[in-house]
């Protein structure tokens, strides 16, 4: 599939990311204790997406490269419609990331919190329904 | 407040609602042990937004009001910019009780079941997930 | 068709709207000369979207119908969840007219206008230009 | 956290790009006759950006540098939150370049069809048209 990086140019900007799906699952369960590890503070533990790093860094280097051919058709003048169809794919590329983040963010920082309770449970909430709303704005 | 219901026509519109943040804040602290009636499943205990029932309530009748309003500006065929501007007020209006419903759901249904451990931990993670992205897409 | 409106109560609030594309299309033809009524300003004239008029009031009675059926749903503390999944119906729904009324108004009032030149051409645009930027960002 | 503005390189994610009405606006005036040279199709012809090509530029070198300040942030294991909150604005950036775009294609490409009449009208519309849901979808 079309992660293969080698294959890959920065001109390879139309092929949608829409085989997210396939990468493979967090090996983590979900709300099971994370263990001392998993939890995402303080800074000196690994974050929720710890798993699924490599995976993650594969997609940004991707956008990156979109972000290159969106220089690359302004600079040859390419139509208008064709750099916001691309557009468009950057931007959906960057919300399935997004959400994957939250998605094992909410599964092993905040359910590890939230099983600790106290203030810190609060914390990790409000700031992860802080992040969600920044999300559906922006 | 703006949420006089008697004050309200179905005519006003344009008001913006953006007073969602002065509403009362939810008395159940997030986190802390809902209790055995706060969890939104089974159907038999209340949903997490319980608390703020009343004021859900009334955001969605001034947003019926707002459709209403919106079909007799096209009755009345008003200008295509006017009515579109109202629209984007309404989607607003909505998306500020989704994140609201969000974060009640989160802080008590979800956080009741991550307590609690198991496999209804990980249902209702994923299906907040799921929500939260269909959210995003919506 | 699921726009008999006689037959949709206002608790059918699940039904996707995904049949906007049926519609019977816009009998005007784009960027032709759309004729000294078809201008929506001033107030005197018909709006862009005249020709579509009765699906546009169909689509948001049942706009309405659903908030109604939200307001429902809170009343009866159904599960936050299936609350969420109509909101986002809801918001795809109000999304669909807004694209739909915006199309109407380029290929209509804004053509009209940029047909006719000078200031009012470029007043139309920058009018219109500004009601996309709400809508991307409501 | 390494957000020393004074240290400004690609790691400089936090910046928000505020900065895009500070602009120099389009030199040519939407609606009016935008010349043999102003219609962005055929490809011979410059694209309705011509005038903002190197603003564009700079704007995409900065969001290339965005996304690389984010793979860095996922490398070095930082808080989930941190990431989110730094794609929330790469993607309201890229929403700002969409729409300038866009505003440039209205102004230049698809008046200059319009005033010209004709099919190249009707499709140069139903073109734009299909662009804007698409933005409002991704």
């Amino acid at each position: 599939m079309g992660f293969e990086v080698k294959a890959m140019t920065d001109h390879d900007v139309t092929t949608p990311i829409d085989d997210l799906e396939a990468v493979e699952p967090d090996v983590r369960r979900p709300g099971s204790d994370p263990g001392p590890a998993a939890c995402c503070v303080p800074v000196s533990r690994p974050p929720g997406y710890l798993d699924n790093k490599q995976a993650h860094l594969r997609r940004l280097r991707r956008i990156e490269g979109q972000t290159r051919g969106l220089q690359r058709m302004i600079e040859n003048d390419e139509y208008c419609i064709d750099v916001l169809t691309q557009i468009s794919a950057v931007t959906s590329a960057l919300k399935s990331v997004s959400l994957l983040l939250l998605e094992e963010h909410l599964n092993h920082c905040v359910a590890h919190a939230v099983q600790n309770g106290g203030e810190e449970a609060d914390a990790k909430l409000a700031e992860a329904n802080a992040a969600i709303a920044r999300l559906l704005r922006s």
